[in-house]
């Protein structure tokens, strides 16, 4: 089997057989295919795609290049959630807890992601004390005693992605929908998921801007994880705007406790009840999911969900104090309110464009070396269709350098978009996929 | 100036600049630029293509990543040409001697040559005693005196050619036209050539296998010629069928100097004078290419062809009786006479079985330290169209090693069609380019 027939068959559109792949996949992580016979192929799927089965294959290709992590020493179907990324987006710390509450395992093991404002383990670890270096038979231990550990990842899972991620970005093979798919796919069932529910973002703060791009990704993956045996399900949701009203690590750490109080906004409160229930529906822990949602508004009414997350916190060693006086957060020096110059309506607030802010004030990493700063962010007075004066406040910049601060509230102020007229009611939730289909909102 | 961006613009379909196409290709030799992100870039251009100003900044790149061959020392227009080679194809050495006669300075460097039968220069080392290597000095000064020379190619020209190739020939990205044409003609323009006259050869044993695909690179290269200020002639000829009936490299001596005799096979002594005719003319050396073609023919009536040939055999310390003796020529072992099984019309001679049997015989190289046996070949007695009965013979293998012999002979047998009605006649021309449009015969 020689790779140059791999490429040129894929080249001229034809189906490559799973022996191809692995064979591709093992000779590049073995060294025996070079970067550049690799980057030629990925840019040749990039043109002619790959079917369902050919996905698959590719994933599975790059889970057997790394390591799988046992969790059967954990009882019960383990779901995870995999978000493709977006702004503001804290659900991992307000749904972990909801679903442990609805006795789903929550085993997570979360990356510190290179982008706007850090990953979940950064946002966690602004809570004083939180460890998130877990070995993986205590991690293990965590969720099986209290039903929920979120810890870094360990271990050498699915390192052809890895590879493969780093010569794609340099080779503008990035968006390429199976590639993207198997990436994702092949990471959640190395760390041992058995069900997948997936948060696939659209719009202008995500990596799919269209509506037709992101169904056609979470298309993809749901295939694989059908065609791989794991349960998976996709929700097409809105990243038009920022999710919620705070971005910034310890910022959206206290949104998340607001979250679980019930009084956080409503976009992350809902975004939070439809992925949970979906989680805990395929955990097999409510006969359907919208029986699933109503456990979940309860675990918020009650205090379960906020209970659960102290439980958390105090397990991996956080001071859980900061839960009733989120003051205790870090706290940045300085806060610079941002006001409207004119009348209106709130038509847009450019996601992207917010993320950019935040990670300018130190909320995230520019480069891998980057050091977070926890509590800088920024704070949404207003979101899409809000009605504003003149003179109100739009924002809230939290900063610890007058700089960066002022720099930041152009950005911010270009990214508020304001219009005489009501703009169209936007949606949440535009979609979702199951095996069964695609059934848009 | 980024090289993912200019990736990511052609992925896209967008025209590249001139400076992102120098940029690329100095960053490319000069090692900024890695392999894998112009593996990349040439997929991409695989699917998009390139705009004939592309196409011509590329050639120019390759020309400017090497030496510039300097022949104005020799007066006139010097013409080269270029075949995209082809089975039994001895065009330049019947051609360069008779256009020499006609006055056009033949300075012309040729290669060796990867493939079925060697290049020009292994023809050349047929013959006893005849030196290729010859510094660019003598070569000058030979043109000068004799108005011929033909030496293998020196200095380090297009080095981004060889580089390019040699990283396109493993990632599947050879047959791209914008790229074959680019590198076609960087190599000309680096020789120095002021005029080109390009023989694009379609067909089963041509690397264009279509008409069209074969216009579409004669097109380009016309395109770029004419962009860049060399005047540029292309004709689209047949390889349905070897050219004459010799394939080999004493074998193809001895056919070309039959035909500079007058009495060689009718297909290549037409295509001789139809490319020598466009040389002349370009050259300025006839008012047309009519005009130049009667002035060929009459070169070969009245021997003036075979004088200026036997005069660069001598010149460049070849022995010339040869030519007075065709058995001087190196002679294989055995002969080996392949007959016909049945009665008919010879429907097809696939050209490209011919030239794998001919380079099993050691004719050609297989791998570029292959040795070359200048004796062994094959020849051809009949030709498409031709009648045949069962029990004449179709061709003689002429083999130094029996073995190799009877392996060739079915292969021989197999490259031979035999129907029972005449087939259509076949063209030998199928069409000609020029920057004013294609003409197709």
């Amino acid at each position: 089997m020689r790779v140059y027939d791999t490429i040129l068959k894929k080249r001229n559109g034809m189906e490559l057989s799973t022996e191809e792949i692995n064979h591709l996949i093992r000779g590049y992580m073995s060294g025996s295919v070079p970067d550049y016979q690799i980057a030629a192929f990925v840019m040749a799927v990039f043109f002619q795609g790959m079917t369902a089965r050919e996905t698959s294959d590719l994933t599975m290709a790059i889970v057997s290049s790394g390591e799988q992590v046992d969790l059967s020493g954990i009882a019960g179907i383990k779901v995870d959630k995999h978000s493709t990324g977006g702004v503001g987006d804290k659900t991992t710390l307000v749904l972990g807890p909801l679903v442990a509450a609805a006795g789903v395992p929550v085993a997570k093991m979360s990356g510190r992601g290179l982008g706007h404002t850090g990953g979940t383990i950064d946002k966690l670890e602004s809570i004083p004390g939180f460890n998130t270096s877990l070995d993986r038979d205590v991690f293990i231990e965590n969720v099986n005693r209290i039903g929920i550990s979120i810890g870094g990842q360990t271990g050498n899972l699915a390192p052809a992605d890895k590879k493969l991620y780093a010569l794609r970005d340099v080779t503008a093979t990035v968006d390429s929908i199976p590639l993207i798919a198997s990436s994702v796919m092949s990471k959640k069932i190395a760390a041992g998921a058995d069900a997948i529910v997936l948060d696939v973002k659209t719009g202008d703060g995500a990596f799919m801007k269209t509506l037709e791009s992101a169904a056609d990704l979470a298309k993809a993956m749901v295939e694989i994880g059908t065609r791989v045996g794991r349960q998976t399900v996709a929700l097409i949701t809105d990243m038009e705007q920022p999710l919620g009203n705070t971005v910034g690590n310890a910022l959206e750490v206290r949104e998340a406790v607001e979250c679980l109080r019930g009084d956080g906004p409503p976009d992350l409160r809902e975004l939070c009840l439809v992925l949970g229930s979906h989680m805990v529906y395929l955990a097999g822990k409510a006969a359907s999911a919208e029986e699933a949602r109503e456990q979940l508004e309860a675990f918020i009414d009650n205090g379960r969900g906020l209970e659960k997350f102290r439980e958390l916190v105090e397990n991996q060693g956080g001071d859980p104090s900061f839960i009733d006086n989120l003051s205790l957060l870090p706290q940045a020096g300085e806060k610079i309110t941002v006001y409207s110059h004119r009348d209106g309506y709130i038509s847009g607030i450019r996601a992207e464009q917010i993320g950019i802010a935040a990670m300018t004030l130190g909320a995230g990493r520019e480069t891998k070396d980057s050091q977070i700063d926890h509590s800088v962010g920024i704070e949404l007075m207003k979101k899409r269709g809000d009605k504003v004066n003149g003179g109100e406040p739009l924002a809230v910049i939290c900063a610890n350098n007058a700089e960066k601060a002022d720099q930041v509230k152009e950005l911010v102020l270009r990214a508020i978009e304001i219009s005489q007229e009501p703009p169209e009611p936007g949606k949440l939730i535009w979609g979702q996929v199951t095996p069964e289909g695609v059934k848009m909102y």
